[in-house]
């Protein structure tokens, strides 16, 4: 198989209270703090009518992951089944894509986001953002 | 804001019956054929566990997207109002990572699914797979 590569720029980057990969909950619904969604300007038009209250989902780079993981226990369970990553949330993977669904509650300014809940760190690089 | 760029390696490619963008639907749901997901061997060990009736999440590098285009008619149709991509899902955008929720139906050989119905076309790179 063609072994093809690809570059991304990221389209901005995520600020939390969360610092560090061990501190932070394996779900946003696990107790995550709210985070802010800072873009670069350069894609404010990208965000025209993202608006409070939308749910939106957000792909981060999961930039402190281990990419040479192939299988894991889920959940860092030895008591659950070694399994392949890509049958797992695990953010160690061979692109270490993560994906969030996330409510928007403010717009602090046209580039600035403010988000309910989030588990990823503070640093995170940002890939994309969608609709639901 | 720092412009980092960050780089992956496709972890394999879809196969299927679309081969043209035009052809392809909106959505999986939307008439949509089967594909075949052609992993790359190195990735095998990343594929245990998963198994024919599973739902995983696909995320694909929509390699003919047009990453310039900031807003859009969303499902391209010009009466809808004019929006920024990242409150839509058009493939356009400045990182095109495909989302897609699929079905695997077969496990052909170790590191080739087939799932139920997928719209990006053929040739499409993969970039991950993940638990619903």
């Amino acid at each position: 198989m063609a072994d093809v590569s690809y570059s991304f720029r990221s389209i901005g980057i995520v600020r939390s209270s969360l610092r560090d990969i061990h501190d932070a909950p394996n779900q946003a619904s696990e107790g995550a703090p709210e985070a802010l969604l800072e873009i670069d300007p350069a894609f404010a038009p990208a965000l025209h009518r993202v608006a409070p209250e939308q749910d939106l989902i957000l792909l981060t780079w999961l930039h402190r992951a281990d990419r040479s993981i192939l299988q894991t226990h889920p959940r860092g369970d030895p008591n659950t089944p070694l399994t392949g990553v890509f049958a797992t949330r695990s953010p160690d993977r061979p692109n270490p894509i993560g994906l969030h669904r996330v409510t928007i509650t403010a717009v602090e300014s046209p580039t600035l986001l403010r988000i309910a809940a989030l588990e990823a760190i503070d640093g995170t690089p940002i890939l994309d953002l969608k609709a639901v």
